[in-house]
């Protein structure tokens, strides 16, 4: 067996080339010492915990079969190019299938769309995968916000609302600390300091200590050889306050998940998957094999799929991890034999959240116009769609896609359902707000247009677990998850099982856990877990119920 | 001559397969219908202004030379690459060369190192040019501060210092805005909503509205399934001041000219000017031709230059566009003829900043590991160096350059005295400080490393013009620089003799003016400006004296 752990520790290496095996986290790390034995592992779902699962446990020489419902791999990972399919169920039951149109070589990320600098498992796997990556840009100061409640509607670019907001902060800060009225534990010379540090925070006059608008919120005419930068008037902090832009998430790109630098595989999210997949064993992967049952007796466990909609076909490993959403597992996969109840509870209980996206090919990069000089970033605006994204890859081409609308919670529980025409009206509708080139079916076509409500997904019917600290009554479901059933033999996977629901990043952690757990032969004690991740919070920037800390 | 300026005017679709005519700024827009008549039109110095002016030229129906004193285009758009050599006059008059040792296929950009997005000048003329782009990260909440001043020395990052520093600025100003004691002008109904934006501009905690810590400002342990986020302990906001933490640039990614989306080209920022210098007719620059002399006497522009050190020729033009900077064209260019005493005194009097960069190849590209995880963006130290640079480009490779220093004014005439030697040994012993990694010659090595002071570098004598509105003496030398000489037929150019000294945008800004100025025949009205640009601030974001509205 030593030569075949040998050979399969090295598989990636000579899959990718990859860098030396030290101390990365990488989500891929060396097994300690151990003969696989070729025991056998069968992995539900193709999707980043999956996979990543997948490579590891040939990489230590398992048996590795992975089960995909879909045609595809990636899971909420999807990358929508020309003549892909995206399949909904709706409520009646019926099947509604959308055929992505786009022109060749255009794609949009209809699921996951960034990896934070610090998801190191992520980027770790892409480096050793070789998947090329490139910046994915959150924020530029030329994005627009937009709500009816201020300006009379008109858009202010985030230039304007987030540094005169700095500086009237910055200014009213700055008086009170003068008049040392405040309750702030600080030496009359820390004050002093205080207020050095508040001119450059907010860009407040050197002498006056007021604040009289500044360039950062951009210029009131183009600058030539005779005309120099003057600042654009501020706007009034009275029509800030109205406009109650900051409940627009407006300071996600303060949240940690969403700092500078984020990065994108060139070609789409699910590059990363498809790479993943490519590394495996020839034929690991069954495609369009959705499991129907799994059952635990005491000796392994027995799964039973068809493929491509034929037979039924039972066979038995020594191991399974699913990567099925327990969303999708309670609906359509039967549970038998050793399941504890207390499993079998959680699996039925644990709530998921909605979230929607509306996408376009866009027949002109009209935001990169001079008219808006907008190069990646989102726009917010208080409506259902709540944000459009900017494409950050092939800046400056002709053609581009963008999204339309990307929400969560209520407002995708209302976008998702409407019927797909209705989604794109809505979305156009919104978007005029915003850019009234979006009026013109020219432009955005209908028939470029893509929507997707990821609860309604087939085999997903759901964006991410909905774990929240402020519901206790969560915490033994989440904990019951963690752990494996039967013999040790099956255990749950992916984001929804992790400290980070609704990011990549969690699904690797998770495939970790389980990877490890199953390798080292050592029953993982129970431990209660301390706190339950805020799925809100990681996922909009938003706080949910008070965290405090947070 | 009809169809001389068709094909002319043409000469730039046919090198570059562009866009069409319509509408953009691109500093290249079709003249008006003129017949150029075959005019001669000679330009000084292939820097961006100066190959800009000769493409507009060319491409108006002139016959155009540009004489070039090195062997390269670009001027301070300088990228280093294997082989490349910097010449330094020093004070003693001895020339001093540096040869850059870099690996193959990387490169160092030692001058203009950004193109923000509303540099539509520039960025359009890359687009039509086909110049490739990619973001240029300017900060990322990884990069490091340093100060002997705060931490006892040691580093913090990016993100603690800002979100904390927010946290406590929002906590304070709510206390103020709750007491009511401030002269804000707001309703009561206003100030609730002011603390409502102060929650998620701060990241306070919802119900105490106190600044308890954020997981914005990072986590104080890693992550699994069993260990859900928690926010690092704040910094304390005593120490934050004590570090003076805002003197060294840190809101420089707030201010206009550095705003979040900024671009650099692929493969190094002078290919753009190897680009423009491609779309020249054949033959049109000619390299290692320094200018002696220029003579205006009444009938076109008399010009004298040798090449490669041959024989001086002289030539009779109808137009001479200098892209000279000033501080050389006053040094080592005699001016002759109808030049006014004015323009003379200009010349002689316009001051030009130092400015310095140190840069090195990194062998491992140890910014980017588990221990760092900076992928571009500046660190900041409380230093003769300033800052740190780390590569917009090539994330993920194997090795890679880095800016060990970039300073201007008061720190850069110290630095620039240094010999290259010390210029890295001095700039090694302040990266230590920030990455221990650079103690390492194995991993910065000597022989790899390159300095510039762009104040002693040949042909440039400085690295920008340093025009400050709070020298009102200053303000008739610009204006006299601005407009022609003798007959309207002698204009000095460059960001030199623009509202943007030391970025390309405004290179391209003054090639505008004189190019209209020539082909529109008519002579524009002296105009006083309102104002002098701060070229202090407009190079570094900080505040020179006292310039309301700014």
């Amino acid at each position: 067996m030593a030569g075949a752990t040998v050979a399969s520790a090295t598989l990636l290496d000579v899959m990718t080339g990859a860098a030396p095996a030290t101390a990365v986290t990488d989500g891929l790390t060396r097994p300690a010492e151990r003969a696989a034995s070729g025991q056998s592992v069968v992995v539900l779902g193709a999707g980043p915990a999956g996979l990543t699962a997948a490579l590891k446990f040939a990489e230590a020489g398992y048996k590795v079969t992975v089960l995909e419902a879909t045609r595809r791999v990636g899971g909420r990972t999807l990358t929508a190019r020309p003549n892909d399919q995206v399949t909904e169920v709706w409520d009646d039951g019926s099947l509604r299938t959308q055929t992505c149109n786009f022109d060749k070589g255009l794609y949009l990320n209809l699921g996951a769309g960034r990896i934070p600098y610090h998801h190191q498992r992520v980027l770790n796997l892409c480096r050793r995968l070789k998947v090329p990556l490139e910046p994915y840009i959150h924020t530029t100061t030329a994005n627009l916000f937009q709500s009816d409640k201020g300006w009379q509607g008109a858009t202010r670019p985030n230039r304007r609302i987030a540094n005169d907001t700095r500086g009237y902060v910055a200014q009213l800060l700055t008086q009170a600390l003068q008049k040392g009225l405040l309750d702030d534990g600080l030496t009359p010379a820390q004050r002093d300091q205080f207020v050095k540090l508040l001119v450059p925070f907010g860009k407040l006059d050197k002498d006056s200590k007021l604040y009289v608008g500044s360039t950062r919120s951009g210029l009131a005419k183009p600058i030539s050889v005779h005309q120099m930068e003057e600042a654009i008037d501020p706007l009034l902090l009275k029509d800030l306050l109205a406009s109650e832009f900051w409940d627009q998430g407006f300071y996600q790109d303060s949240d940690w998940h969403w700092h500078t630098t984020s990065f994108q595989p060139v070609g789409g999210m699910d590059t990363i998957w498809r790479y993943a997949a490519a590394a495996l064993p020839s034929g690991a992967i069954s495609y369009s094999s959705p499991v129907s049952s799994i059952q635990l007796d005491g000796n392994g466990v027995i799964v039973t799929w068809s493929t491509n909609g034929g037979a039924a076909q039972t066979r038995r490993f020594d191991y399974c991890l699913s990567n099925i959403p327990v969303s999708v597992l309670r609906d359509q996969v039967t549970l038998s034999g050793n399941f504890s109840p207390d499993f079998k509870n959680a699996v039925k209980r644990t709530p998921f959240a909605p979230a929607c996206k509306v996408g376009w090919q866009a027949n002109r990069r009209f935001w990169e116009s001079d008219k808006y000089q907008i190069y990646g970033g989102i726009s917010r605006i208080d409506h259902e769609i709540s944000q459009i994204w900017y494409p950050s890859n092939d800046y400056f081409s002709v053609k581009g896609t963008m999204t339309g609308a990307y929400n969560s919670y209520e407002k995708a529980t209302t976008l998702g359902d409407r019927p797909h025409d209705e989604r794109l009206s809505v979305a156009r509708a919104a978007g005029i707000k915003l850019h009234d080139e979006m009026a013109s079916n020219a432009v955005i076509p209908n028939q470029l247009g893509m929507s997707i409500a990821w609860h309604k997904v087939q085999y997903q019917l759901g964006a991410w677990a909905d774990w929240a600290p402020s519901k206790p009554e969560l915490k033994p479901l989440y904990e019951t998850l963690l752990y494996p059933q039967g013999q040790d033999n099956f255990f749950v996977i992916g984001d929804q099982v992790s400290a980070l629901p609704g990011w990549q990043e969690g699904a690797l952690m998770s495939a970790e856990w389980a990877f490890e757990s199953i390798n080292s032969q050592k029953r993982a004690p129970r431990m209660p877990v301390k706190e339950l991740p805020n799925a809100r919070e990681l996922t909009t920037g938003e706080s949910g119920p008070s965290t405090p800390g947070r």
